[in-house]
């Protein structure tokens, strides 16, 4: 754990204006960048500008958590967080299935915050054929390196899109025919399910599970039965049985690969 | 992450030859106690007997990893790790099965050596209903708080039983008339495998998978299909996919409690 977090330090974190501002200038990917709140001089106004044209994630923190992030480095107010894979798009994820004659096979994670929930989810996402990855440009961690280490090289193989808004993105999969599933604690058994044909998988968040709005755009919501006395499972836990099912119905359908 | 650290230091970890000696003399429960390579003079083999007689798991560790472990405080080359809870017995979850009419139904972790994954596999072990956890003694990381944390409260349901030879306690569970499940690459698919009955299923480490030896005392060894390009799933997750299978078979069968 110790060798991790130097790891975060020096590979993960930009520190001080200028450095977050030639990053962006030169077009390194960027998961997003940090500003304490307070901070809205000249220089970070041109930070915040060239955010608006790259559409890289602006999130205000508290200066003592900046602090913290930064490892006592003189952050100057602004940090930015690497991105350790650029993004891919929805789009793309659509043709490719449709390049391999598969029926779209999506996962989506609302607001997952842990990284290594992530990275466990983008790497059963991929070893179960999905064809990517949609989680939400705000709120939930992004690509970070410590996901990218969770994922053990997923990264390298499924795409990963981020989107500003989940529910419309769920609407538009809808209008092109995927069915949309949503997992919470009151839905159908997950192994009574038919997954096959088009299909997106929302796996809900820690904590809240998924969102009212999301939840009611969704054809169908399944659960996964506790037969014990603790009432919720580890997310990426949760996320592999119900994806696996899902996998499971696609093959016996023809629909995924073999 | 900076938190849990502090919390790490602080709950987890007796530094000192005379806190250890005192914990172990008081009964506290103890994960393992920790010993700096070339420490052997009185005061340290007392420590050393206490522990014999206590059975608890002695670890030689260089200087440097135990500097690491007590955060800079001064250890005199000692250090104990703090169970989060006391182990249970193989016995003790088998009369529990018997008491409750059910087949038994256990979980045997090889090696595990990550606290999230370990907390992860018990977490899901109690959600499926399985009866206990069963890990070994050496090598692989025991109940300490961060395994308690994963484990989300499962702790407080599902005895974990800490065992000198997983071989020899497979081969005990087998005379016993449970079937025993191997977890690896080379299996036949889990989703046609029958777990119905008296079971017990082997998790693989997160590097190796199951040793030889326990593999070789498996009566079935199941695989989970890969359709991408990476080569493996994280352990807690795969784990999860698995005990829900056989978490299936026994609701079908009427084994397990619905």
């Amino acid at each position: 754990m110790y060798t991790d977090k130097r790891e975060k330090r020096k590979e993960d974190v930009l520190v001080g204006r200028n450095a977050v501002y030639e990053a962006l200038r030169a077009g390194h990917p960027v998961d997003s960048v940090l500003i304490a709140k307070g901070n809205n001089g000249g220089p970070v106004r041109r930070i915040v500008d060239l955010c608006g044209a790259r559409g890289v994630v602006i999130k205000d923190v508290s200066s003592a958590k900046l602090d913290a992030i930064c490892g006592g480095m003189n952050h100057q107010g602004v940090a930015a967080l690497a991105a350790a894979h650029e993004y891919s798009s929805v789009a793309e994820m659509l043709q490719t299935a449709k390049e391999r004659g598969e029926p779209p096979f999506l996962v989506i994670c609302d607001d997952i915050n842990d990284p290594h929930n992530l990275g466990a989810i983008i790497r059963t996402a991929e070893c179960c054929g999905a064809h990517g990855v949609i989680i939400p440009k705000r709120g939930a961690v992004g690509l970070t390196a410590a996901v990218d280490k969770a994922a053990s090289g997923a990264l390298e193989y499924l795409p990963v899109a981020r989107v500003s808004n989940l529910t419309a993105t769920v609407e538009e999969l809808k209008k092109q025919g995927i069915w949309v599933y949503g997992t919470a604690m009151d839905g159908q058994p997950f192994y009574q399910t038919d997954f096959s044909g088009a299909a997106a998988v929302i796996i809900g968040s820690e904590g809240k599970g998924i969102s009212r709005l999301l939840r009611e755009n969704c054809d169908i919501v399944v659960s996964i039965p506790m037969h014990g006395r603790i009432t919720s499972m580890n997310a990426s836990v949760a996320a592999g049985i119900v994806l696996y099912e899902a996998a499971k119905s696609r093959m016996r359908a023809g629909g995924g690969r073999s």
